[in-house]
């Protein structure tokens, strides 16, 4: 229970914000894949904090060491294990946090859950470094998936107010992916960019903080991935990306907004190509029908609220007094966890993904 | 996999919509629980089809028969087996479905998952109708609940433009719940409902469908359930929302709207009442912090796209032929499941929470 | 947990000896899969009581009903559900059980375990009659895996000290295994089986009972199937055999016999034949290294306590009056179990093996 | 699949013979757990390798680090991570085992499963090395059970034909076990670890290996542990036990024994003593009735085979060149693995018996 994923392709993650180590252990990937530890690395310095004024300048030098699983770079069949050692760690900068729970945190929910044992250093197990390890294995995932023809791409969708273009739910093409997945602030547009920037900007001088959309898709998935009921792509999905801490929402195809349509409107067309391909003609399916893939791109909407630790005043109880008191969320935290957390997504996709294909895979 | 759910309490559905039988097997109940059959099959009635105009004329008498794990009227340990017989069931309607995939639908996925070998009568193990089993499933699971002070409820918050107010996220009581839940068309306010009617009726009259938006709620749980990462109570209840058919959008408390605010307006404070008790004075998070209960009420929101099965012409194609094709989907069917799914939320958040709750139990 | 088996194949079994039915869910068969009820009815009819006068005259009448998960005579996807209706049931012989615990039986564990609440009648959720519903499951199994070239068959090896000849562990065919199997006493030499008869006639008159051991194999087996560690041969069919109830000792090839042995005799020399496939000259490690198939016969036998239902007075305590008291188990049982355990054997084996010949599939 | 084991106490072990290092991640344990390093660490000394002329002359440094999971020298309600750092691997030793598997090993089935790409240094992942954090679960386990009561102990019941006495399957006491698992040979009579002794040193001398016995034990478990059918002791403690490698059989109570034994016999009647305990006046049923703990010591034998490594010439094939060739198994190895699978057998029956334990916690 709780830090283990998958049935085929597990992952197992452990550490705290400031254990000695973080890491996972993932088994079951098939024997015999490639990987590459330098774009594993790549894909971990794209969560990694510090890279520039909008995230927090705190250093956290994510460098994976992996202890078991490759065998002349290749998977062996053994369980891989990632760990990534804690070295910049202020623990002093916790010692409040044990009384004074913070809003929006789980310091409170872990305090009761645990009987006061939890490490509540820098959220502990609960911490937003947590999902270092999920990005590598999700590294991991998507290079395999890679090779089975299943590209997986995410944008900043929207921050605050300001807002990109939406992907093309039809068309888009690996190459659109790479272009927008290797920007050092993953937007469509340029000018995006610009206004989120400044959005998360304005908020840092505030003391406060933003949340925002990924919009993020997979696409080259064959038809017939994912399984009836409890293990459909939503369901999966849902449950790997509702775990990266601060998502709120998760809404496939047209989503939330499918409320507001006819079936008319809303049912995409079946066509068929002059290949043979058989195509929707609009997608507000999301590349999901019954949980199981069509083959048309499969589009997710992930919405995070603002980073909970601002430095601005809030209201909060000492546990140990027993009263009501006031709070300033010192140290270093990125106003807005947006753009971090666009890796962040891409590699629960690629998890779960990896895991309901290798699931799927029948002697035909 | 597939149609499994739950760790400590599982459920494993079976049936397709015209197989002999369709039901579901509970395993992992407590002992000793008395269980009321009678309300059981009241939940499951307010899930049946055919009771009013704006839904499917169709009877289906989902009279559940309880096969095992009942003893003197009450749980003894063994799995609790329910039965439903599907008695009025039309084959003859079916026989197009394997050549021309509906749109919307899973028929043209479930054709290339399972080589052409699929159920397809009537959506086979996709179809709506094994929302029967769920619902049954949920009902005992609720009993179990209430007995432990915890309650769920849900109204229809929106069907396409028409909308009820929000629960009261702050201080809903028990009696709200019930009074709301025991109507037979479930919103807040009685003018919602009757513009909604209309808007379903229209729907209908123009051979069309519409979507909307439920809102459910679980109050009484206790501080401290929910297992940190993948079996958040987020996590957890959106894999089992999204299994049921037409979700394609979740949200937990403010949900996507924490997009657009900044963490001082999102975070909620911590205060302590006069009992000793801790609040929050707002419920932005909707009861869950890092996955855990936090003593508020736990809010949702899932959205259900309209029926697929809609009169109107839709272009498809003839798998057979390779050729484009236009179809109308005839027979019975509702012009909006939403009312019909009200208990289906309920009863699918009654199973994942009685799950963490059982889980989460300690020998403190 | 509890009476579910599988990660990819998923059995869950309900029911309990004198509930309105018994049955199980088979989660997660390929689908296509052509399925003879016939031959599946005549393999529960193996386990069937009341067919001799070495086993208990009770007629229980297995007659299983599939109300789901097939189309066409075929798997397609949908779970399977067999059910059996429990018709011959005489509540009234086992009112005493809940007060007087009978030894060797689970009614006092039971009893403690669920508070009081467990159905005591005829054992309940722990009674024999659930291997029904698990000969079921693995009547459908075997099916699917004689279509891949495995056959999986056993005899009884051993009555209290009447003994049969082994398996010829290198060489035994298909043909060796229908013909024991399709016995009415299977045993390879007739000899045995006569002795055996006697062996247990004689107890029965003595009102008292008799143990023994079954060999059983699997051939066929593609080298390759099983996972390392935990689900590795031996750890998933001990934990689906163990699961049979009166099983006291599980052992593979050679089995506690090993312990005598010297590594030079022990080990099982490779070598290649003319056709280039890899064998072993002898077979002590039973068809599996490392948890995993080698292509050679898996041999298990597992041992069964005597009947714990016996007629001879037996020392026992009243609960209710906290008191030591003696008892006398009347009504119909079997002196010996063994021989209707003989499809049980099988059929555990065909769900762990199915299970894992799923799981390991790969695309290669 | 594969390297996970338990369901609400989960551990994943990593790692291969030669790999950087071995560990294994522990979730879903108690939170506020008081764990004793040195302990745990001791508990590892007993089974690691060159610590006296009958076992290998490699020294491993069995040294634990835990970098996760514990805070303030407590469970934090975290997963547990212990790593154990590979330092002393000699990878030349192993080149050739790629080509020519050695009988009694896994290097021919993994070569089939892997295609080849498997870590086959030292056995890999199949190597026994893999015991050491099977043994840091196991002994962190172990002092959560002494904690509720439970204590588990030892002893080397028998190697080839040197036997030891059995332990009293009634009345053994805590100090007994104590005394047993504290010895560097575990036997309960010293005159039995003489025979032993001479009779390893023997094989050792003649280039051979010898095998053994393992009869352990757990005491103070209450009755109610244990869940019906599949996750009953017998199952669950032997899909563990047959984890460890070169296990080949396992028998609870009177084990393989009870197949020639009367009911009259087998039966264990209960009886009340004066506090008002129910007990059963024999133990052949080992603890376990009905898969749940009874009361009474659980009661286990484990046979081991003797270790496959041997310098004596053996037969196999080279896979490579397609021809049957000849082996002779160099480098440090036990002829006899026994002494050191005593704390391995410790470790899997406290890990899942811990899991059974908190699985049935019950909230009566």
């Amino acid at each position: 229970m709780s830090s283990n994923f998958g049935e085929k392709v597990k992952i197992s993650i452990f550490g705290q914000s400031h254990s000695e180590a973080i890491g996972v252990v993932i088994d079951g990937l098939p024997a015999g894949e490639e990987i590459d530890l330098e774009a594993v690395q790549h894909f971990l310095d794209r969560r990694a904090p510090g890279k520039n004024d909008y995230s927090t300048p705190r250093k956290e030098g994510d460098q994976v060491r992996v202890v078991s699983g490759l065998f002349n770079g290749r998977t062996c069949g053994a369980p891989i294990c990632g760990m990534i050692e804690n070295t910049n760690t202020r623990s002093k900068d916790y010692t409040q946090l044990k009384d004074m729970p913070r809003p929006g945190h789980a310091d409170f929910t872990a305090e009761i859950k645990y009987g006061g044992f939890q490490d509540y250093r820098g959220g502990g197990h609960f911490s937003g470094r947590l999902t270092a390890p999920l990005c590598f294995a999700g590294a991991v995932c998507l290079q395999i998936l890679e090779r089975r023809g299943i590209s997986i791409g995410a944008h900043i969708l929207s921050i605050h107010q300001g807002r990109d273009k939406d992907f093309d739910t039809i068309g888009i093409t690996k190459e659109e992916l790479v272009k927008v997945t290797s920007k050092e602030f993953p937007t469509i547009e340029a000018s995006a960019a610009e206004e989120m920037k400044g959005i998360i900007q304005k908020a840092r001088e505030q003391g406060d903080s933003v949340g925002g959309i990924i919009e993020s898709v997979a696409i080259g998935l064959p038809v017939g991935i994912g399984e009836p009921m409890f293990d459909g792509l939503e369901s999966k999905l849902s449950s790997i990306l509702f775990a990266i801490p601060a998502v709120k929402g998760v809404e496939f195809g047209q989503g939330v907004g499918v409320a507001e349509l006819f079936g008319s409107e809303n049912n995409d067309s079946f066509y068929i190509e002059e290949t043979g391909q058989i195509k929707t003609r609009t997608n507000h399916h999301g590349g999901s029908l019954g949980g199981i893939s069509s083959g048309m791109p499969l589009l997710i909407r992930t919405a995070f609220k603002p980073t909970p630790s601002i430095s601005k005043n809030q209201d909060t109880v000492s546990l140990q007094r027993g009263k009501n008191t006031t709070l300033s969320v010192t140290g270093r935290h990125d106003p807005c966890i947006v753009p971090r957390a666009v890796p962040c997504v891409e590699a629960a996709m690629a998890i779960a993904i990896l895991d309901l294909y290798e699931i799927g895979l029948r002697n035909l």
